[in-house]
């Protein structure tokens, strides 16, 4: 049981988070990004080749940072805001590597931190008024099994 | 003295710059991103706030992060054409602080590497037709002296 378990998320949730992303993040758009899934366990965004390409027409490495990003970044929005740990969620620094070329559409997918790892960060938001936590997110092209970037955040949550 | 002192950029140059980046990455047009200056020792972009807000009114860090690679990569693709080494420049992986938000308009600045590594480089390039550099670059905002986010970078150059 991970933190989320109890947690579903409709249609309408899904559509909430992709207007949100659309609303606060306009490169979300000119990316062409969209929520696939969000499910207790994974969450999955989706784009396109065609905006994100590069010199190779593949995947631009930008693009598929800004992609590992949103997904990190959107996992960690809705689980705090399923929680009503309302605040501001801001990147302090990431890293990223890119073993393989996506040479088609991309996936960005983040699974649940650990529990003793939301357990801290949750008890020092309530305590202080600010945590940071860990989040990292994978990217594979769309129908691929091998991770085509792995990246790790570090973002911080503060009222 | 390093390995682009005897390198004079025209506005031609500048403009092929940009026009390659626009060209070959669409992400970079969605962005607004324009080729501010090059010059011997700097190279310059600019991206606008306006497509690359995020929900606090500042650069997302996803569009900081890309045009921190754009501007590393032309730093690169610049001088290796002047060096007549052809080839494709391919980011293995990154990583970026963010110390601070941009509030208006950003730009990504790169600075050579030293003669050391750029000699390294092209030794083993003109050896092996593959070779690794590490360039770096920052982020500041318009008119500001602080770097608001610090890039590194890996990058392959490959026949």
């Amino acid at each position: 049981m991970n933190q989320r378990s109890d947690i579903t998320f409709t249609a309408a949730q899904v559509e909430a988070l992709e207007h949100r992303l659309h609303q606060d993040i306009p490169l979300s758009v000119a990316m062409g990004v969209t929520v696939r899934s969000v499910d207790a366990n994974v969450l999955t965004l989706h784009a396109p080749l065609a905006p994100n390409h590069n010199h190779k027409g593949t995947l631009f490495g930008g693009s598929v940072y800004s992609l590992a990003v949103l997904a990190a970044w959107s996992w960690l929005y809705v689980n705090t805001q399923a929680q009503g740990m309302d605040g501001h969620i801001v990147i302090q620094g990431g890293s990223i590597e890119y073993p393989l070329p996506v040479s088609g559409d991309g996936l960005g997918i983040c699974h649940p931190v650990t529990e003793e790892a939301w357990a801290r960060f949750a008890q020092t938001f309530a305590r202080r008024g600010k945590a940071r936590i860990n989040v990292s997110s994978v990217v594979r092209g769309e129908g691929g099994a091998a991770d085509a970037a792995r990246f790790a955040g570090v973002f911080v949550l503060h009222r």
